[in-house]
């Protein structure tokens, strides 16, 4: 055998722990709570939940509760049925490959996460964007998915296959118009996907009531979970199709595998922690739902604060609909042109002070996310920008 | 939004813990180590391996250094590269994607995990099985692959698009031999894939030696990690194929992801506790790879106590070569029929003795797993077993 020097991977931890504030655009929603941390170490080993398995699908066990779970969480989503999947990426793949056939076409807003057009691409889909409204605002308006759905059909001669929207974007934090978008794919009659992973869990949202055929979340961005894991929500008109069971059969033995998910890998690899952990902040979650306008509010505060320095603008829809954020800074840019630590500048200024989660190097752009921070912990975040922006002669109004 | 109560989720712990004796078929490879524990905790929330990540791709990332790992797993597997999967499940249908299209087909063994099939069933392949033995031993007998390609050949005019071998079945545990495959394969000229979740991490495992084009493993099932997580390791000559990066573009938007992994879901869904487990238990798994011998001397001396129970027969290979191990026990079925518990009976023996992992109500066959297990551990396991065969007068030799 080969000798390798493994120091390197014991003891492995994580730089950054709880005594630092993190603003990283995607971990916001996902921090566990205290009481997931328990959960998270008693099913830390891979099948621990799979110890009283009978089906042969996670989704089925009933110690721990996942089956009372999967229809608990169908009702808070206000779909019919739900599955879990190996990340919000999962469920989009499982959703394409189902309803769509290789060079069908599916139309996404063009803010979509990259894994949108992933999935599009490994099930060979033609895609179509919805043009944003470009700088400052970069805004969907979902009403032009109406006049995409035509381009289609007068160029290939059928519907799209399905049309995608991103509920919240993740590089503005754009809240889109779902309900809207919802009539518009009624009328048409296209199967329409919400991609929530930046919404459910964060804010209320209700999946009828918004008119979508699929409905995809993200455990570990948006809910709480330890992960990764998605969850795919659907209608019962569709959840033969994208749920459709396994029909191949061993041609010498016989084999079949009645009960598994054909696009869920059977039984999707979500069992053990991210399961546990999705399961454990749940209560969690659909308590701090409710207090979402609060979260918005200090959102609009903290841009209000943050734009008090000079050249600071927030990006994006205003006022904030959400609590991810990105701002242009070229007055930041400027430093870093002539600092001796370059773009680091602005980072290793913020880890100074236990701040984490701007990207390394980056100062045109800043992007970030103060969900669940205390007031206190905002006040913090303000505080180290208007510090670092005076330390540099940069003007705080 | 509707009313639910959510008290069944709260402080959600398993309901076996270190105090169990465990013999799970499918738990006992994946088993964290206690310093893994630390990392779990550490690395609890669900993106916390992206701190620092620049490229955009969890196997890049240095910080933790998972670049690193990446390249020393592969030396450890003796194979070129590797990637990281939501579970070995997803190599699977990553390999079949990338080098089948639908209509082509591919040989498995008749012991294949299910996963294997339903891999060829989402793209859309055919199979043809490679018959076992059958009772009592269900051998694969791996030159029987040669007719099989044969075959395909006369059938379709083509070889089929790849083989796979279950390095050891979850059935009987099984190993099968994968050195002789590779040099069938290497005549023939066909891809050759090895599912090795139940070995490697397990058995010192040479990919170069045994010929494989490509080798799957599994973290939670037999690398100690926490998961669900799985290994794709390959050689230089598929990889720019399985590996192959995204070709997308925005029509609109012009947008790209050019260091996506295409049928790897652009960054798989392995960051935060899966990748960070998998590494900081690497050194604990390099190291008990060199005591398989012992492990294999445990079982064997296992299954000669077990037999001392009237009518208990292993099956599968004889000597036993992996510590998963069946048997068929006529002996205590007979019990479980006139038992007022029926087959319940056996799994609440055991589990009043705190052991646990035999499904429960099953009699006619036991299967179970003792890797890792201490000999006094086994012999609690033994004793057990002897202990209840006396109670329900069964003798034990």
């Amino acid at each position: 055998m080969v000798h390798l020097n493994l120091d390197k991977y014991k003891n492995l931890r994580r730089e950054i722990d709880e005594s630092w504030i993190n603003i990283h655009p995607i971990q916001r929603g996902g921090i566990l709570p205290p009481e997931s941390k328990e959960t998270l170490l008693s099913f830390g080993d891979g099948y621990s939940t799979c110890d009283f398995c009978i089906e042969g699908r996670i989704d089925l066990v009933r110690t721990p509760p996942v089956l009372d779970f999967a229809m608990d969480l169908a009702k808070f989503l206000n779909m019919d049925e739900v599955r879990f999947t190996p990340g919000a990426r999962g469920a989009k793949q499982a959703i394409f490959r189902s309803i769509a056939k290789p060079g069908d076409t599916i139309i996404l807003d063009s803010l979509a996460h990259y894994t949108s057009y992933i999935a599009a691409e490994v099930n060979d889909l033609k895609i179509v964007e919805v043009p944003h409204s470009g700088y400052p605002e970069f805004r969907i308006n979902v009403e032009d998915y109406a006049a995409k759905i035509d381009e289609v059909k007068r160029q290939t001669g059928a519907l799209p296959a399905a049309i995608l929207l991103t509920h919240v974007d993740y590089r503005y934090g754009n809240l889109s118009d779902a309900a809207r978008l919802g009539k518009i794919a009624k009328d048409y009659g296209v199967p329409y996907i919400l991609n929530a992973a930046y919404t459910a869990g964060l804010m209320p949202i209700d999946g009828k009531k918004l008119g979508v055929d699929f409905l995809i979340c993200s455990g570990h961005k948006s809910m709480a979970a330890s992960g990764p894991i998605g969850v795919l929500a659907t209608t019962y008109e569709f959840a033969g199709k994208v749920f459709r069971t396994s029909a191949i059969k061993g041609p010498w033995s016989g084999r079949a595998f009645l009960k598994k998910d054909v696009f869920l890998f059977g039984c999707p690899p979500v069992y053990g922690a991210p399961i546990a952990t999705l399961m454990s902040s749940f209560p969690y979650v659909y308590e701090r739902v409710k207090r979402w306008d609060e979260e918005v509010n200090k959102a609009r505060w903290f841009v209000k604060e943050l734009e008090r320095i000079r050249d600071f603008h927030q990006l994006g829809q205003r006022p904030r609909q959400h609590t991810l954020i990105t701002f242009e800074t070229p007055s930041f840019h400027k430093i870093s042109k002539k600092h001796p630590r370059k773009g680091f500048f602005l980072y290793e200024e913020l880890k100074r002070r236990k701040i984490a989660g701007i990207h390394p190097g980056m100062t045109r752009l800043i992007k970030l996310n103060i969900y669940g921070l205390t007031k206190e912990q905002i006040q913090k975040v303000i505080d180290a920008f208007h510090e670092i922006a005076r330390t540099y002669e940069i003007e705080v109004e």
